[in-house]
């Protein structure tokens, strides 16, 4: 069960590991000010490593270490939890991962393996490996301990700003919106932020259980999973009140508005959630006190800045 | 007096104005972590709206609207601030100050003349044509109501990291750190941070008074004040415990850092204070908390990221 309890339990487990990032409230355009979950400062430049330090301070840790399969941010953060808990790692990444993500999760002292066309197929070889080694698996969202360290941010975010009644979060493989609409519980509602190019969890709503969709566009590095996970799919189902998609040129203004207004480097998957408010995808009511998660960094701010 | 009581009665004057900005906890190398207090996520990306916001709020504003000198980020603040409150302003900046800057600025409505070497010549500009057209001048530091606005980044900051022993603040002209000093006085210790290039504080502290001093360095368009103002001075002899000087390769080394760990991408004045701890000029005393100003964001972030 991914609920408050559990999730509560994750907190005290990691609290030690992972940064309680603040929240910063600004104006967005809207009517009212809109208040910034900054998950972005997070160690490793996402929200990530709270599920990776969550699932391996749970588990038992063979001396083959553990292995992850990632766009990016997820082997980053088990690279990092790794090596703060003095665990050896081995990071499976697509082809596309950014050359800046591969050298960040190298920079941990993980052993990076690079190959395949999208996360699913690094997946598939990372598993093929793992049955080699015996190494601990770390899913980059389809597991109850990830799910509730992710939910952490929730937990957080209501504490430091619990005022807010609409919460607007990326859905990628949907580890962070699950364990996020878990702590909720509808409590405020939850909505689900997608690329139009990984309609992961728009497509599951609608045909009743997890599917197969497409995975491109300017974000699919953090949120190209193909498929959301079957443990956050009845969460979802229950508590995630709307999936709304958005283009591509509105996550790239969404990083420049962030730049511009509050000096903040969104990656693309980082900027997916603000931009539902700029693309006019969700029309907050009236009355509403949004939260926008602003979930990853890792990008060349150059291309944010000149793009 | 820019005592508590004048930085309290300034903090209620500009607080629907400007952020709150977050405090964020992380290891900077040293032993224990470090509270970075992130005004660089202020309006204008600066802590300067502070005191601009402060000054204009305080005054009767002539038709003329206001004029004032500045590096840039002074400059930034007091258009932003005249744009919020409806009022037109003249900014005067010297020839170098980055084109990013100079946008920013324009960016809001206020018309700038760019010219001479220095701050200092651009603030000469900016008097003479202040006397022919009488608009009110903005002084970047030496000015009470400025001082007292940038003090409550130290109110903020004690009230979010009570804990701090240690606080150190990048200086230029001194407005920043002589509010922060007249904030905590004495109750913490304010340590200065210059680079060598601009030595103003550290020169006036030997000399016993405030006189000109180089300009010159990375950190130049926003610490180059030549000299601190006549107002912060003796707070500084009374509550400034140290003022220590940084290479300029510690300031780069500073921004890596902040964009490496945390995310952040600060200026070069910004990340000034930082940068004593890195280059080992501040060396924190058994059992110190220490906290960091990071004070601006204003720069090219593909400067810092591939620099």
């Amino acid at each position: 069960m991914i609920d408050r309890k559990a999730i509560a339990a994750a907190a005290s487990r990691i609290s030690q590991y992972v940064r309680h990032t603040p929240v910063l409230r600004g104006d967005f355009g809207g009517d009212s000010p809109v208040a910034l979950k900054l998950e972005l400062l997070q160690h490793a430049g996402s929200f990530k490593p709270r599920g990776a330090f969550n699932r391996l301070l749970s588990a038992v840790v063979p001396a083959a270490g553990v292995i992850a399969a990632s766009g990016g941010n997820h082997g980053a953060a088990v690279a990092y939890a790794a090596r703060c808990l003095g665990m050896t790692a081995e990071i499976f990444v697509p082809a596309g991962t950014p050359a800046a993500k591969v050298a960040r999760i190298a920079s941990y002292g993980a052993h990076v393996v690079q190959g395949g066309e999208t996360y699913a197929e690094a997946l598939l070889a990372s598993r093929d490996r793992q049955a080699e080694t015996g190494a601990l698996e770390v899913h980059a969202y389809d597991h109850a301990d990830v799910l509730a360290g992710q939910g952490t941010v929730g937990r957080e975010f209501e504490h430091d700003a619990p005022e807010l009644t609409h919460i607007l979060v990326a859905t990628g493989g949907g580890g962070l919106i699950g364990g996020i609409a878990a702590w909720y519980a509808g409590s405020a509602e939850v909505i689900s932020v997608e690329p139009e190019g990984c309609p992961t969890l728009h497509d599951a709503l609608r045909a009743g259980q997890p599917v197969s969709a497409p995975v491109g566009g300017l974000a699919a590095d953090s949120l190209g999973a193909r498929q959301v996970g079957a443990l956050m799919f009845p969460i979802a189902q229950r508590f995630v009140s709307q999936a709304v998609l958005v283009p591509d040129e509105a996550i790239l203004a969404a990083q420049h508005l962030l730049w511009d207004r509050f000096r903040l480097i969104a990656e693309p998957g980082g900027a997916t959630a603000a931009a539902a408010l700029l693309a006019g995808r969700f029309v907050p009511p009236a009355g509403a006190r949004v939260g926008v998660v602003v979930c990853g960094g890792n990008t060349d701010p150059g291309k944010v800045v000149s793009g």
